[in-house]
């Protein structure tokens, strides 16, 4: 096995005490330092980036665990090999959903409650007894519903919440309340179940994965769906916003707040419009950050399936993307 | 019945429209604006201040229905009657717990988050990565598991926290990991008992009535008994610090931060020293603004078992003033 990390001596450390049989662990922190031994690897866990650029030389590989749940680098047709020959693609899930909900459920809360009004009120030594919102009764969208997405409606529901999904076809967390389906097979219709999923609601939060079918997905015509006291919250993906679309929504007033944690390019330029349109609050991606002691648990899990003949979980359908 | 409100108005159309039996209605928003019919009301419910005024000339009242939560107006034993021609006082609970937790973690997930350091830090168009911290397994202590409490305690664990209760000797609430007493027999120890409960922990939240027991409870020495981490948050009554302690911690870093909504003085003065104290936010009582429609339910509930002749729900227990 090759652990191909940034933090490729925590992962062997955390994995030597996991006592897994049958294991020979080499490492590298970058693709040009691999051992000589990597090219007999059955497995690779490591970083999406790193190992895409190792692939080529590590012919024996038949299963790779991402440390991340972004795989995009790995979803490249010719990393890919014959039917037969492929590897199984599994990334890191379930780990993000409980980081996720602080995140979203902080900021969500910090607009119901004006913490960053009372905060400058605060600095006039002023007593600012205007009233709070409150989170109950409030609709909640969001765009997918993965396990991040079902931690996030567990969480709302919590509040009291009403919580809508919009997803490909998938209805498999009872949190929400209604969904909403991009296939039309699924009774979706593309476009105009969009809009009725964004009618309405008072947060909209992206937790969809960057694939060919979520790319701009929040432009112009679902930012004018949203009601105007609606906040965008986005820990996703940055490809799936449309920014300057949404920097005229803010502007104009269209669009209440948006929250971003993701942006088309990191760091945000300096001379980047988000950085000066009114009621964004930007969190520089780190929204969800887990470390190797977040993601080890997954591959020791990962492989005990493995070496048992068992079916591996987090399995990604590089078709779908995700 | 009488209803003694600033919002007599709403209360009165509240009430009517529930269709209670049996009952004839006056009310009046000032004791000095009493209809002649007051004095055979054997009802009264309102605020708890306007209450007192008026209970000298309402001798038939059978049952007092606060609408507030805290009703140390109504606890002075000159208000009493002899037994057996006393009446129960009940108060308003159950309605503030959802409210207190979005503000408790509001505050609590904005100070993980640093929520307020990113603001400042976006103001300068910086790309601020410092890492967040979390609520997961972090410890939370709860001074007083009330109706409050309890719906603290159950969001802390939708968060995975520890929870830890102090309460005079009632451990009714299955999402406190670990209870401490103040009262001996319940195996208590009082002082020990609550430096023990401070040790370790990262937020302490007050959410314990105003009585002669809990005046001043968070003082010097408890303050030292909480490690330099910890955060104190306050949305219950003002009389249970001592601010000049609480100052003090602050400034000295012996205390992480401390969220008060409620103090000793409501405006608090300008010129007080909290204001200019660092790490404090001060929300001016807003943590749970209830409303008529908040409150008129519990009355309708307790009215229903009232003329049932079974027990009424929310009984003040006069001794110990809640």
């Amino acid at each position: 096995m090759l652990v191909l990390s940034r933090h490729a001596g925590e992962y062997c450390r955390l994995i030597e005490a996991a006592c897994l049989p049958d294991l020979d662990v080499v490492s590298a922190t970058d693709p040009s330092g691999l051992p000589a031994s990597a090219s007999t690897c059955d497995i690779v866990f490591g970083e999406p980036s790193l190992v895409a650029k190792a692939l080529p030389v590590l012919p024996a590989v038949r299963w790779v665990q991402a440390t991340w749940a972004g795989v995009e680098p790995l979803l490249d047709p010719a990393l890919r090999r014959r039917a037969g020959q492929d590897y199984i693609l599994t990334n890191a899930r379930g780990v993000f959903g409980a980081l996720m909900s602080e995140y979203v459920f902080g900021y969500m809360l910090a607009h119901e409650r004006r913490i960053l009004e009372k905060y400058d009120a605060q600095k006039e030594r002023r007593w600012d007894s205007r009233p709070p919102g409150t989170l109950r009764g409030k609709r909640l969208g969001l765009l997918g519903v993965g396990t991040i997405g079902a931690a996030l409606a567990r969480t709302a529901k919590h509040f009291g919440m009403a919580v809508r999904g919009y997803t490909r076809a998938s209805e498999s967390c009872d949190a929400v309340d209604e969904y909403f389906h991009s296939d039309d097979r699924a009774g979706g219709h593309g476009r105009r179940s969009l809009n009725a999923f964004a009618a309405d609601l008072d947060y909209l939060v992206s937790v969809v994965p960057d694939t060919a079918a979520t790319r701009a997905l929040v432009d112009e015509q679902l930012l004018t769906a949203l009601p105007p006291r609606a906040v965008f919250i986005n820990p996703g993906r940055g490809s799936v916003v449309d920014e300057a679309a949404l920097a005229r929504a803010l502007s104009s007033g269209r669009l209440a707040a948006a929250v971003l944690d993701v942006l088309q390019t990191e760091p945000l330029p300096a001379d980047h419009v988000l950085w000066r349109t009114p009621n964004v609050t930007i969190t520089s991606h780190t929204a969800a950050l887990s470390g190797p002691a977040d993601i080890a648990p997954l591959f020791v899990t990962n492989y005990q399936r493995f070496v048992a003949g068992g079916p591996l979980i987090y399995c990604v359908d590089v078709e779908l993307g995700y």
